[in-house]
């Protein structure tokens, strides 16, 4: 695959402009590319507008649909649960973390669950919407389900991530990650390069673990057993049956408590009917925040300065590689391959959009 | 080392009267004692009256104080800040997460958090506190830095033990799981063995996997360097950093926001000067606590009924194990090694109880 190096304001200009033509509001408009952006500056190439077509599709076929309106299902001073009913993801998920945002600068605490909705990007971006009013934000989503549980051979539970992003000098403690010790992007590059799985990654059908990628994926696209292993690999001699349970939680704290689809139930495709939470803590109910702030920066970079193992010559803290990544990115632009650039330029196209005519020098 | 099984009751009165004699009153000495048998009863031996030795120590040495009172720091209404101030870690513990309780019962949600703790035993125990009372209870602690960040080679974080416990029928999600690979324990037991460590559980004092579990241990008495890997391993490639940030997140949680002693400063030893936190979650706040009960309910049954990978005949959900060790041990006893009867017995002599008194037929 052959990458180019894309201009992030003529990207952004491009995709904002793709969502307007689609029947998108400005403001709509923004804040999905916003979302979307932040993932290929963060350098998380999946989830970013690599997965435009996949909008596109679901738009298309009417499984996100652009006339529904998120219905409240529940609410409490610190709580509300919302039905997607099949809108756009981001667009909903950042109402839903801004509303947990108000209760919390109100109540100390708010937390806000949502189902039936489409996917939303990266876990992370709403996270750091909380972070970024001062607070401790939590976001987590269950997915269709591709991680079996240990000693398990069916996939019964998503990558189950987990986002948490606490503001710190000079950067933020941003931590977005599955509980499965891979995700499926992951297998998808090596098999493309067809090469061997490492060890305590993926199952076959019989739930053994398996180094080739392209059975482990044709299995999970056609339900035939198997799937990703839950951080800690394959048996509980190395942790598995804690990946696993992490992978439970995020299921509790979103469909369970959303009353939404459990991941073994979800669908694939462009409305997932996924279950998101939102969570955000003004840690400022526990002391001064400067100085908590201060001591958890301090925490950091001591944790960046303790000894390397030999062979290494740096420690990172969650979010450092990301801001190194983006800096790349604004400076260079972000790396695009060629069949994403084909796809953008073929949506466009479909909504009288010239490729060429953002893209040129 | 040789085992015998000991009637719980009699443990239960001869420990109890242990910490009576000890000048903590029947309700304290009952409380303690409720979290050490928790322990020895679902089969986590490590935990349980094993420590015994360790708490009579810190009481003789008198860095935990009989004497002293935990001081509210600051208060709202979902929330408050403690300093132990070196009172037992028990029964702090259970004060702490009987008043998360009460706020979340008021207002859906309570976070306490303490710094300047000894150790409390099982975190599971407090998380199981507020599910008795129909809520999520969420619990964690720092403790004394022996986990390595990923490509480090200093231990800079504790095990980072985090706690869940849901309602469900017919066993509660009893989720309690440190966040590196293993605990310190487990070093212990194949050091005795004198057999191998598996490999990604532990590294050298150079940062590289070590199978020596011996050598491993005694460097991180001496503070030499290395220590346990974080979950997910030795690398990235397995997940390392990810067992890594829940490391750090859980040090959030605790000492951050406790203004307490990070990992990195917390001593060894009796008064630990651990930071602890304590979340219950009424769920109703978010719906018909029936119906997400019974959601959660279905979903551990799916994962329980699910397909077994070849070779395995059974799936668990957390929480199922220890029920199942708590059944034997109510009928059969306590298996109690004699190197831990010998210490339990000196104690008792030491205070003027006499062990055959309580444990002759």
């Amino acid at each position: 695959m052959v990458y180019s190096r894309l201009d992030v304001k003529k990207v952004r200009r491009y995709i904002e402009d793709i969502f307007q033509k689609r029947g998108f509001t400005e403001t709509e408009s923004k804040d999905i590319t916003d979302v979307l952006l932040m993932a290929d500056l963060y350098g998380i190439e999946s989830h970013g507008i690599h997965r435009m077509i996949r909008y596109h599709a679901a738009i298309e076929e009417g499984s996100i649909d652009l006339n529904a309106h998120p219905k409240l299902v529940c609410e409490t001073p610190i709580s509300a649960v919302f039905d997607a009913h099949k809108t756009m993801g981001q667009i909903v998920s950042k109402m839903g973390m801004n509303l947990a945002i108000e209760k919390a600068k109100k109540c100390g605490f708010g937390i806000v669950v949502m189902r039936g909705a489409s996917h939303y990007g990266i876990a992370g971006y709403y996270a750091k919407m909380a972070a970024e009013q001062d607070m401790i934000g939590i976001c987590m989503t269950n997915t269709e389900a591709i991680a079996i549980p240990t000693y398990g051979k069916k996939a019964m539970l998503g990558t189950s991530p987990i986002a948490l992003c606490m503001p710190a000098d000079p950067i933020d403690f941003w931590f977005d990650a599955a509980t499965t010790v891979v995700t499926r992007g992951k297998l998808e590059v090596y098999g493309k390069k067809e090469a061997p799985l490492p060890q305590g990654w993926a199952a076959d059908e019989t739930g053994a673990d398996c180094a080739d990628a392209s059975r482990v994926l044709q299995n999970i696209i056609g339900k035939l057993g198997g799937g990703i292993f839950p951080l800690g690999g394959c048996s509980e001699e190395s942790g598995s049956h804690k990946g696993y349970g992490l992978g439970i939680i995020v299921e509790l704290f979103t469909a369970i408590l959303a009353g939404g689809t459990t991941s073994p139930h979800v669908k694939n495709g462009g409305n997932a009917d996924c279950s998101f939470c939102f969570m955000a803590l003004d840690y400022g109910i526990c002391g001064d925040k400067a100085e908590i702030k201060a001591n958890m920066s301090t925490l950091l970079r001591e944790l960046r300065e303790s000894p390397k193992a030999d062979g290494h010559d740096r420690i990172y803290t969650h979010g450092e590689k990301e801001m190194e990544s983006m800096r790349d990115k604004l400076e260079n632009g972000i790396p695009v391959n060629d069949k994403t650039i084909a796809e953008l330029r073929a949506i466009g196209a479909q909504l009288g959009l010239d490729y060429d005519d953002y893209f040129a020098q």
